[in-house]
């Protein structure tokens, strides 16, 4: 049964205890405890209505998924999208997959120091505005925040279908001195890179013909070290 | 009186010796004797036709301008550019500008180790095709070059209207080690950009709404020191 009311919502997340997170706080530095394991955590900030991070989840099973979102609205979308992913094969709790209630602005209260080995940032809101440029989610002030939640094979993979957006993160990943690669300005030309698995807007977007921008930025210094020594094999020099 | 044949045009090249060199190789490290002053030289790496070097000359006399290009028939079509500009004030020789002819694939040959200070990548052939990605003038190769021939105050300006070579130099400056700055995928948003003088190409793409995409990527020693003292302070932290 899928409860439709705001009250029946909040209630539907408090049964899924085991997918659904609602005081993610309490985790903070328990994360793996709770998985059970010690596999990598990667966390996607503003999963939206949670295709990527459960097709991820289902694809990559030696890798811990952890969905935010703040609005119980869409944690109760993602938790049906992540069941029908699951579901062909008779798993009712995606073993590998959290989806958790917070809001980004306070990722250090949910998140310890070094806990997370991936950031996530899909399709975040652009905040088109210069005055609200400190809400976009790659401004130097979160950078600050995912440097300190990163372990030293730290990434964060950010894609876009907002210009703005991405310009804004290229500046800002280079001012703040963090190593990009694998920078692309139309990531499906031709044709769906089946690499990388899609968002919603990313469907949606590319359907339309629409240009998907994509950056990975290098955060920790193990993951650094590993990048300079295959830099510029790819040129054959 | 305009030459039109090609034994006419090398003619009219031989008589500008004040503006117009056909033996670059015997400036080598002499570039400043033959300015006649020690101001910082810019140069063009394919100035085309030769606006930009051109205005650029015009607008800051402290600089020393170079513009390459390998075909007779543009350096005469940038000389007569070059004088129609400085005309209007009766100036019949730019002092601060010199048109060379050369292959920019022996610019080493050119000019001696950390004779320029910065170097203009305009509208370069984005060399489409994989197979001749090692053409495309910001491929490691040539920024290995660069390296070489720029001082420490040293920086590299590309501008293209190039979706793919813009993708293609800036992850080559990114794995080439370069602290990039100024990135701008869209330089006109908005109107034009008055700040940045325009190519030729530049006018005629803007005006058919072609976006401009341009990167600043740092070389020298003394421009990342300086880069690096005013990173943040943008963004207002």
């Amino acid at each position: 049964m899928r409860l439709r009311g705001r009250k029946g919502i909040r209630e539907n997340l408090e049964e899924q205890t085991d997918l659904v997170v609602l005081d993610p706080r309490s985790y903070k530095g328990q994360w793996s405890k709770l998985f059970g394991n010690d596999h990598p955590i990667y966390v996607e900030f503003g999963m939206g209505k949670g295709q990527f991070i459960s097709r991820m989840s289902h694809r990559y099973p030696e890798i811990n998924f952890i969905g935010i979102d703040m609005y119980d609205e869409l944690i109760r979308r993602a938790s049906e999208k992540a069941r029908d992913i699951w579901e062909p094969e008779g798993v009712t709790t995606p073993p590998n997959l959290k989806l958790a209630l917070a809001n980004i602005e306070y990722a250090e209260e949910v998140f310890a120091e070094g806990e997370l080995e991936r950031i996530y940032l899909n399709f975040s809101d652009p905040w088109p505005k210069s005055k609200h440029a400190r809400r976009r989610l790659t401004h130097p002030r979160f950078l600050e925040k995912y440097r300190m939640l990163l372990n030293p094979l730290g990434e964060i993979h950010q894609k876009t279908d907002s210009r703005s957006l991405f310009e804004f993160s290229l500046n800002a990943f280079a001012d703040f001195g963090l190593q990009m690669t694998n920078i692309s300005l139309d990531l499906h030309a031709g044709g769906i890179n089946e690499e990388h698995v899609m968002t919603e807007y990313e469907t949606k977007f590319v359907g339309q013909g629409i240009q998907i921008h994509r950056c990975e930025a290098i955060v920790g210094a193990d993951a650094l070290e590993r990048y300079k020594a295959s830099r510029l094999d790819k040129y054959r020099m």
